[in-house]
């Protein structure tokens, strides 16, 4: 069921209302939602602010208040029908007395799902599907975690215009702007956990630390470290946030750090295991900052699910290059991708893509 | 000088007209011109718009006729004094009773020069710089010939988000999409010269031609071959346009092509040389299409005025970079940029930058 024109011009304004969330639900999804009563009118609006705060539905039915009666929802994700933290939206929405529900994306969540079935069966005219790209796109963090047991990966690289991190001596200081970075922080601080490589950890020693941070103690970090190579001394074991260091299950290491023990696969770890005790640990979405050789393990795998590349107006000609062997061989095997967005950022130019369907390299 | 904010305005339009030459006037400048009546009102306009015919003051004079009395004139270009194959610009601004002229950028040319002078001589108010580096960017090719006696050089790339220009196979069709494909032969036909290396044409054995051209017999193909390598089947030597293969003064070769002898440089041609060659054939532009080795020459020796980058969706993280040794050590050495558009071509994405001033690395 598409829906009407009209009901695409409240779903946009939900899906709008939800993105307000972002960085703050996790592990929740982020949802908006609009009430319209009876006539048509916009009554009220809401989003899911936060985790353990009111649902969507829940904060634009307190503003509709008694004006809801007879009247639309619309929600960018179908209403919950469990009670968790907070009790369920279905329920919310029929003692609301709320004639009609619209929703984009189904919830996928089985502990959650069924919302909609418990509307129509107490008569409430349900439509689904509407604005769904839109929907899934604004939640797609979520959605991965929840569909595939596994958190979102946003592969973050910075790179000169003939895409390389650094020169032929190794300095790579600064190869972007001040904004570009500035925007990088952001970006981590909108995400659960910051990934990086043990190559990467030694050459810059960096603290991977969102500044500022959305929250205390957020993000985690996690050095992907198979043979416990980490310095006691590293910035990364700072303090500052909790860090994870995730090691081979067979490798001996006296490091005073958290370790989190990891199936070998080839010289690496297996990221598919990684991924799913972060998963277990609610990480919903990662931030990989390499190096090459670890995002080309990621996107081998097809566990890339969004490139942030942040392109420097700059030519080197030698150096390290911003992706490592990702298992193409040839150019038929190439990882494609789809351009979402290009943006400006100070002097540089920020292109955001996504793997073109069908996924490139799904799962092996 | 810089003139009202009314001359600001209708020197715009005169770039804008200007334009409009773009790939047909060589080796001519691109001329714009707008021509006031005395009361202010816009009475003629015109650009240069081939080689041979009339120049942009002549054009828009004769739309103007009897209304350029009293009036003003805009001109991208410091009007010329010279009879070259039309008459001197300045005399027809005079003749026409022309009270005020307006020119963005001083004609370079010491053959054509003089024509402000003659102007403010005879009584007519001449205002020099308004718009100038609107001016400077529209005419981009010509007053690098026209000043430093060789060709403006553009230098194109097609690569992916990682830089590569082929997978580890070598093979490389197709990484960008056909409309950025269209905009190449687009850009070819408006260059003089398209040059590329031995590598490229024993690789690819591409035509070098523009689909479709602008002009018979145009652009110039000119392929950079010190040791004569180019076999005497390759499509480069068609008959569909002349080429010019560039070889070392040294070689000895049967080839029977059109030889240009350039003295050698390392391991290449010097291309200061090469240039020069072309500039005194009234070649003012050349699209550079590589490979990577001979854009790194290029670009190592300060000779790339413009780079346009086709960068497309896809990844390869194995296989040809797009851009080879350029002379850079470290990153305080990197060819610093100044992007001037990014604009999506299809499904890829153009980006057109130009050495960032003071130019990074000057003419050694």
């Amino acid at each position: 069921m598409a829906g009407s024109p009209q009901d695409a011009v409240h779903m946009a304004r939900a899906v709008e209302l939800a993105a307000r969330g972002h960085g703050h639900t996790s592990p929740n999804p982020v949802v908006g939602c609009v009430v319209l009563d009876a006539a048509g009118r916009v009554a009220g609006e809401g989003f899911h602010a936060y985790a353990g705060g009111p649902h969507a539905e829940v904060a634009a039915l307190r503003e509709a208040g008694e004006r809801a009666r007879g009247g639309t929802a619309y929600v960018t994700l179908e209403p919950c029908d469990h009670t968790g933290r907070t009790g369920p939206c279905s329920g919310a929405l029929l003692e609301a007395g709320v004639a009609r529900v619209v929703h984009a994306v189904a919830d996928p969540n089985p502990k959650a799902a069924g919302g909609a079935g418990r509307l129509r069966a107490a008569g409430v005219a349900v439509t689904a599907g509407v604005l769904a790209e839109e929907a899934e796109r604004v939640n797609a963090e979520w959605l991965t975690w929840a569909r595939l047991g596994r958190p979102h990966v946003t592969w973050k690289f910075a790179a000169t215009l003939d895409g390389r991190s650094a020169a032929a001596d190794g300095t790579s200081q600064w190869i972007t702007s001040p904004e570009a970075r500035a925007d990088v922080h952001r970006l981590r601080a909108r995400s659960d956990a910051i990934v990086a490589g043990i190559g990467t950890v030694l050459a810059d020693d960096s603290r991977l630390t969102a500044r500022p941070a959305l929250a205390e103690g957020r993000p985690l970090r996690v050095v992907v470290d198979p043979d416990a190579r980490t310095p006691a001394t590293a910035r990364v074991l700072d303090g500052a946030a909790p860090t994870l260091v995730a090691v081979a299950a067979d490798t001996v290491t006296t490091l005073g750090a958290d370790l989190l023990r990891v199936p070998r696969d080839g010289r690496g770890l297996d990221l598919h295991a990684l991924l799913k005790e972060l998963a277990a640990r609610e990480v919903v979405s990662v931030f990989l900052e390499g190096g090459p050789t670890l995002a080309g393990a990621f996107l081998a795998r097809g566990l890339v699910d969004r490139v942030v590349a942040y392109v420097a107006p700059a030519l080197l000609g030698a150096g390290a290059a911003a992706l490592g062997e990702a298992g193409v061989r040839t150019i038929g095997e190439a990882h494609r991708l789809i351009f979402d967005e290009v943006s400006p950022i100070g002097p540089d130019v920020r292109l955001v893509a996504r793997p073109a369907p069908p996924h490139p390299r799904r799962e092996k």
